[in-house]
């Protein structure tokens, strides 16, 4: 049996985050993974046992970055628009700072097929607190009373564009600015007259 | 010189729409193109003198589809939320029918580097018009003075994430409503007090 090594599964898992974001999840294999890293394919499966499985260890590896960065960036204000505008705040300089990590999400979240077999966003004690916290706001009349997780994934999908558009050559000038998302993550988000 | 056919032209362009669906765009080629065809790639090359002529074609006919559909769905109303809510009903009902191509467009639209080489949305009469009227209403105070193609690719994006999550697993029962979609819409969308 081989010893495995952190940093080797560390590599195998950079050099398949390069190759979803290059070459798509589909095109992306244990051969090429192996060639990528001059290594060979029986030695990723010794760390994972399919290609399955390590799409799914590069798509909670970032996940949790993700998660790590949100949690960090929300504020432990009482006020619900202070902890709301932190939260969009949080996730907007995250993706600027790793835009890498934001693509693999949607990526993967926008897969037909892997979004099936992604481990459900509830599972996860961040979200699951989000989900809890924006059903007290819905009860307080400050959200709007749709279902939580497609008005998180809503939010996100917009920031996501957000951060495409202002890296376009469409983009405006002068540029559109954070505070002009956050205006209209509140008029999508916030019941009216808030 | 070979003989042209508007048939093989046509099957050309449907097959790397397949490819580009399952593969991703990169993993595309004339070479996967020809041999899911069983033609040549020389082939090929008497329609489309280049890999990216060939995914530049795929994407002009499925933003045209689109185009059509957006076209005879915006109703002749004078009325600016009639005119609003028709439009989005028919992004709507057009990508329930055809996801295929909405999966297109937004894979290229999405896509790093094919992004920088499409045509710009400004060149066609449709989205010229489209944005020729968010500025009148814009002026009116109707619509958000935010630029206009950032505000039109926010709706696109917020309707495919809405197909997206209603396609998954993580579907609510009972569904989420189109008239929901319509009012988060308006609220993106819209001037307070509209």
């Amino acid at each position: 049996m081989k010893l495995k090594s952190e940093a080797l599964r560390q590599s195998i898992l950079s050099a398949t985050s390069e190759l979803v974001i290059t070459q798509g999840i589909d095109a992306t294999s244990t051969v090429r993974v192996a060639k990528k890293l001059k290594i060979s394919q029986s030695n990723i499966y010794s760390y994972y046992k399919s290609k399955e499985a390590l799409l799914l260890a590069v798509f909670k590896q970032h996940q949790a970055q993700l998660i790590a960065a949100l949690r960090s960036a929300t504020p432990s204000s009482e006020n619900p628009l202070e902890q709301i505008d932190g939260t969009v705040r949080g996730l907007l300089s995250f993706a600027i700072k790793q835009p890498m990590t934001i693509q693999i999400v949607l990526l993967f979240r926008q897969h037909p097929q892997m979004r099936q077999v992604l481990p459900t966003i509830y599972e996860d004690e961040y979200f699951a607190n989000l989900f809890v916290q924006i059903q007290q706001y819905q009860d307080q009349h400050i959200i709007r009373p749709y279902n939580a997780e497609f008005l998180a994934e809503g939010v996100f999908s917009f920031v996501v564009n957000y951060l495409l558009f202002m890296a376009s050559d469409n983009a405006p000038e002068p540029p559109i600015t954070q505070n002009a998302v956050i205006d209209l993550v509140h008029g999508f988000l916030l019941e009216p007259n808030q």
